[in-house]
């Protein structure tokens, strides 16, 4: 039987990277595509995760108001640069810095994500909810065959998630009130904004996001209606 | 050999009402399987035909700044209730109301469209470029198996078409200029708007779009790259 409170579930949004696309070893494996023909020898993951790193605080920028709307393509670069610098790598050719910028728009799926979204498609519609922007999202799904109905994400809605307008334009784009949106993540910090905001919550555990790095925990007081270990769970869970 | 000015297009965007689907046998068809059952008997070509005579000044209120921004849902219900006045129809409960308004959500393709899109996806970006509202779309690619990359339109852009900032904001979104993208419609209003604002422009021929009633006619000033009958036949011209 399906858990009371999510039985008028009709859609379900998806936070991207780390819950649908393992962004560290696709970041890794572009930039040592990239940089390694200019001699750059470095942990790729590590460069991955401090290139990750800059994410959370150029998008605050955005969110509190001390910078006007930029896609994440644009910060995406900012932050690139910056971490290029970091590292000591200061001859690479414009033109290459804007082909790594391209490689959070081919990232790998996680192993049961095709098999579960497309058993979730029988019965909920399926929207992207990313803080990536639209050409992004939209070359990933080419690129890793999601099957997205639908892409909104930050730069449709004009927030930045955690942002609640950005869950509620989400709802208000659906057409359905948010108790009818789940948001599915592996992020407490995205679900609990959209809990707030009267959205139901699935936590998807995925415990090699960062590697060998720490793993996100769900707390006991957390208001998840679900929690599970991939996506085909997530299908059986809400097939009852 | 691809016409010169085409062969940079990345991405199609498409009218839906009547380009992608046919809306007056499906509205057609929907009306009389709501009211049939209180007793109305009329054209009901004819009814689809008045429903959607109100469609252009209902959404030329809000392109003049006369409304703010409401979707088409709620410009379609309110339509609604004038046609039903307009017909002397005065005995309709709200709920069917309700339901007949969703009448637009649920319309079969023209024959040549799934074919054609799948052709064209192969090389192209499909993009979804409505005055429906996200929501309408969504379901109506549902409903019909349409295999849209990205749905984008009025509600995303904020605009109307033929506002241009319409067509401006469809490129950034896809992060393309404007002349990498190209407008697919069966009214030229829609496409000179489009090519005003650099977009590249497709007219398909819909001779039946309004039954037996008047066709569109493509005027040799029209600035159109391609002129088609068919979205295969668009996919043969843009495969060169």
């Amino acid at each position: 039987m399906i858990r009371e409170g999510i039985q008028d579930v009709r859609a379900l949004a998806f936070d991207v990277f780390g819950t649908v696309v393992d962004w560290r070893s696709g970041v890794a494996r572009a930039a040592q595509g990239v940089l390694g023909p200019y001699g750059v020898e470095t942990d790729w993951g590590y460069f991955a995760d401090r290139w990750r790193a800059r994410y959370e605080p150029s998008m605050a920028k955005v969110r509190n108001g001390d910078r006007s709307w930029v896609k994440l393509d644009v910060l995406h670069r900012e932050n690139l640069v910056e971490v290029l610098n970091e590292f000591g790598i200061d001859h690479v050719e414009a033109a290459d810095t804007d082909r790594l910028n391209l490689a959070w728009h081919r990232l790998d799926p996680w192993p049961d994500v095709l098999g579960g979204m497309h058993r979730l498609k029988r019965r909920y519609l399926l929207a992207a909810h990313s803080n990536g922007n639209v050409a992004l999202l939209v070359n990933l799904a080419r690129y890793a065959g999601l099957p997205w109905d639908v892409i909104l994400g930050a730069e449709v809605c004009g927030f930045y998630k955690p942002d609640p307008q950005s869950y509620l334009r989400l709802a208000d784009l659906l057409g359905l009130p948010p108790s009818a949106c789940m948001m599915v993540a592996a992020h407490g910090s995205d679900l609990r904004a959209a809990a707030g905001c009267g959205l139901r919550t699935a936590f998807v555990r995925r415990p090699r996001e960062h590697g060998q790095g720490p793993r996100e925990q769900v707390d006991p007081t957390d208001p998840f209606e679900l929690v599970v270990d991939s996506f085909e769970e997530l299908a059986d869970r809400l097939e009852g």
